[in-house]
């Protein structure tokens, strides 16, 4: 078959999805390991005026629900943001992972050159499918994933980057 | 044109890089506008254990002069990986804006399914072209892009996602 933005966004998201999810559950082992909180390590930044960690992984997980709907114009998933247990994550990573396997490649068809409209907090922004997947929505899911990982990694986790590109196996 | 594997590559790799230039930018601003030198800022890491932030322009760099010369069997252009300032680094991801630029189209053609293989310092690595672009190039260019950024973010630099995503304009 040949690549297509099928290709570009749902293995590609549902790859780094999963592989966020095993990087936060590396990070919650270390919590139990040294008896630290669960919520303080969800509840931690980079720094003062950054998201928190479970701020990172909603973001991640509404990033790419939002480009798989958008990309071929139907409904996003809905998800309650009331996270606020690693468990909770999990679940939410789950459902946004089964929800993006279950799109067909079909479903992509002219996904390329579909207009892809919305406002964020500070913009109304405008793209073609192929600029809004590649210069919008990829790079946003691995900001997110890469902040939830480096949050965890300042905090002391045992991590290295290959959990963040092959955490959950190749 | 149909969307393909050069679509998902050189354009998203230049804005990446194009943007991780302009966020280099206000970092040296910054430190200009603060009188930090600008070797604190370059050897600054989010912790100990972690590269700094010229490592991370490097990475992001070599990252995507390797993705677009293993999926299109081309040799990669040199870097000596010297610079020791923002100028070198501007030098830098200029020249490898440039290289990317210069490939065509249909360089890529069959590029989704063509073999890559390489060892890494930890791993010998194989993958379809696809899935190396999706789960291996693209995830790791945009870490050390959002790397550097962090690492400036957290010495101060008055930057916002924004700058990420689209510092070099749209």
């Amino acid at each position: 078959m040949a690549y297509s933005m099928y290709h570009a966004t749902v293995p590609v998201m549902v790859r780094a999805l999963r592989n966020l999810r095993s990087v936060l559950q590396i990070g919650e082992k270390f919590a139990n390991d040294k008896g630290i909180a669960p919520e303080v390590l969800l509840q931690s930044r980079l720094i003062a005026d950054m998201l928190p960690l479970i701020k990172q992984v909603q973001i991640a997980t509404d990033t790419s629900k939002f480009a798989v709907a958008r990309l071929t114009a139907t409904d996003p998933v809905s998800f309650t943001d009331d996270e606020t247990t690693f468990e909770q994550l999990y679940a939410r990573l789950d459902r946004c992972i089964e929800v993006l396997g279950a799109y067909k490649p079909e479903q992509f068809d002219g996904a390329e050159s579909r207009e892809v409209a919305f406002k964020t907090r500070t913009a109304e922004l405008k793209f073609t499918g192929a600029d809004y997947l590649g210069t919008y929505a990829l790079p946003n899911l691995f900001f997110h994933a890469t902040t939830a990982y480096a949050i965890l990694r300042v905090a002391g986790a045992p991590l290295g980057k290959t959990d963040y590109l092959a955490g959950a196996g190749r």
